[in-house]
């Protein structure tokens, strides 16, 4: 590894990100702060779910289901078996453990709690050392335009398996948002050398990041060089959406149009070595990696990778 | 049998009002209407717990946890031991199936239905025929006061194991409810001919019932015979802290001043056969059964000597 003793930002939506972010936490520890996108979080049977928050917590605690990549391992299904007896709504699947964090979770934002504070508490108690910084404490909801009407993320996303044709995406209330207190400091550590925006979604699970007003003026002024890791192998999302999202946007659904939509605040790009071939086509410095990520070791690797990019990389603004 | 077609209304409380009601529905289905207490109920984890209706529903669903009484058979426990994990508050112990009722209703009550409402709809789903009726959908607390201080019902019944001595009891709110309509049409029905007060703790779980403004009246009113069943034999609650509490009261724990308490509104005792003893200390009649519930059997029979009881007892009012 070549961080030194500097701290990272990394910038992450659900299963991909935090599979890097492991990564990343294995070689940083506490020098690790993880941004989080909450654009994804609703308000589900009454209780408060922020998946993306979750997948991370559970990734870097160990207990993530490696078989999905979110919800918990040796989980049990007791309740959601109940429920659909009692006529109550199953489409979004929760395990009976998984269920404990959003009942506390909803349990203490209703006492006043910022979901920042909870989160935090909570990832100690799972014994994580990094820090997990939801991008806000205010809602903002990822609305998703379709032909059919404008539908809640996990709408979209859960119960209709990403079938209906994305024509654009909201986020709203974002603008009433602003960056948590936590996420505007560790974005300012002196510090700081080096932020990641990890192999997620730019469009479901980074931008809601981005529209979070004075976030996006805290990454271009902070001190550190800025690098994006590829979302795409080969013009496949590694999971997800993404390449089915880029076409139905009319955008070419290749990695040269990943590091286009972040042209402006990103200083490297990191491309899977299966597109080598694609290097001349970027306008900005590119190395090649192994971005798909299999293995715990896989993760580290990657995560060494953007550590070194970091460290080499100037900043070009 | 000896009901005709007539129908009855059983006052409940938990566990012990439940083997009996259970016994009156398998004679009488639809024409066994239950009025549950609802003093026991609590708010918990942001959840809404109603422990004597889930006990009703529960035993007459046939999916109750035979071994306790209360809570579901076959049931899975993952969410009570992740939230301990996590640090939330496990004293009150939340079976994974279990929470898919609180989570429901929960989630209605708090879109503007009804406790009654509910309950209604849940009865139906689990195939229950006779009405599960809440006391009151208004909410009533019972308090319970003791030398250290005013305790909620469950934090004395369930963290603290009724070990603190009891002083009073008081019913906070029971002022501002009044009976649903639901249970007023039930106590108003012409058809009925007898209402049934179960072998449940008088002070814990009848007393918050008949705290309920224009309850008794109705009671009084209606045109059937009233009997209660004694919750003690041979001076030993079957069930729960009853003697304990008559104790603590300054009362003589036996049946006789469990039939004093409900003088005025009782016509008829069912006394266990072990405290045939005692009759000549009654005043009022007082009919012999086996009140001990084992078994199924034991149910039915007990519920069938009640009705028998009710055709041929005569009002005193």
């Amino acid at each position: 590894m070549s961080a030194g003793n500097g701290r990272i930002v990394a910038i992450s939506g659900g299963v991909g990100g935090a599979k890097l972010s492991l990564g990343l936490a294995h070689l940083l520890g506490e020098r690790l702060s993880i941004i989080v996108n909450t654009g994804d979080d609703f308000e589900h049977l009454g209780l408060a779910i922020s998946p993306d928050v979750d997948t991370t917590l559970y990734t870097l605690a160990d207990v993530v289901n490696p078989e999905t990549g979110w919800g918990r391992r040796d989980e049990t299904w007791t309740f959601m078996r109940t429920l659909a007896t009692l006529g109550g709504a199953d489409w979004f699947r929760l395990g009976d453990g998984d269920l404990a964090l959003h009942v506390e979770r909803t349990r203490r934002l209703r006492a006043g709690e910022t979901l920042t504070a909870i989160t935090a508490d909570v990832a100690k108690k799972l014994g994580i050392v990094a820090r997990v910084l939801p991008m806000s404490d205010q809602p903002v909801r990822t609305l998703v335009e379709t032909p059919e009407g404008t539908l809640g993320f996990q709408d979209y996303f859960v119960r209709l398996r990403c079938a209906p044709v994305v024509k654009a995406l909201h986020f709203a209330s974002a603008g009433a948002a602003r960056p948590s207190p936590q996420v505007l400091s560790a974005l300012a550590d002196p510090d700081l050398t080096g932020i990641i925006i990890c192999p997620s979604n730019p469009w479901l699970s980074i931008d809601p990041i981005l529209a979070v007003p004075g976030l996006p003026d805290a990454i271009r002024t902070s001190g550190a060089p800025v690098i994006a890791v590829t979302p795409i192998i080969a013009g496949q999302a590694v999971k997800g959406p993404t390449a089915k999202i880029m076409g139905e946007l009319g955008l070419s659904g290749d990695a040269v149009t990943i590091a286009r939509h972040y042209a402006g605040l990103i200083d490297a790009f990191v491309l899977d070595r299966q597109d080598a071939a694609l290097v001349p086509r970027f306008d900005l410095p590119v190395h090649l990696a192994q971005t798909l990520m299999r293995t715990l070791d896989d993760r580290i690797a990657l995560a060494d990778a953007c550590l070194q990019i970091c460290a080499t990389t100037t900043r070009r603004r």
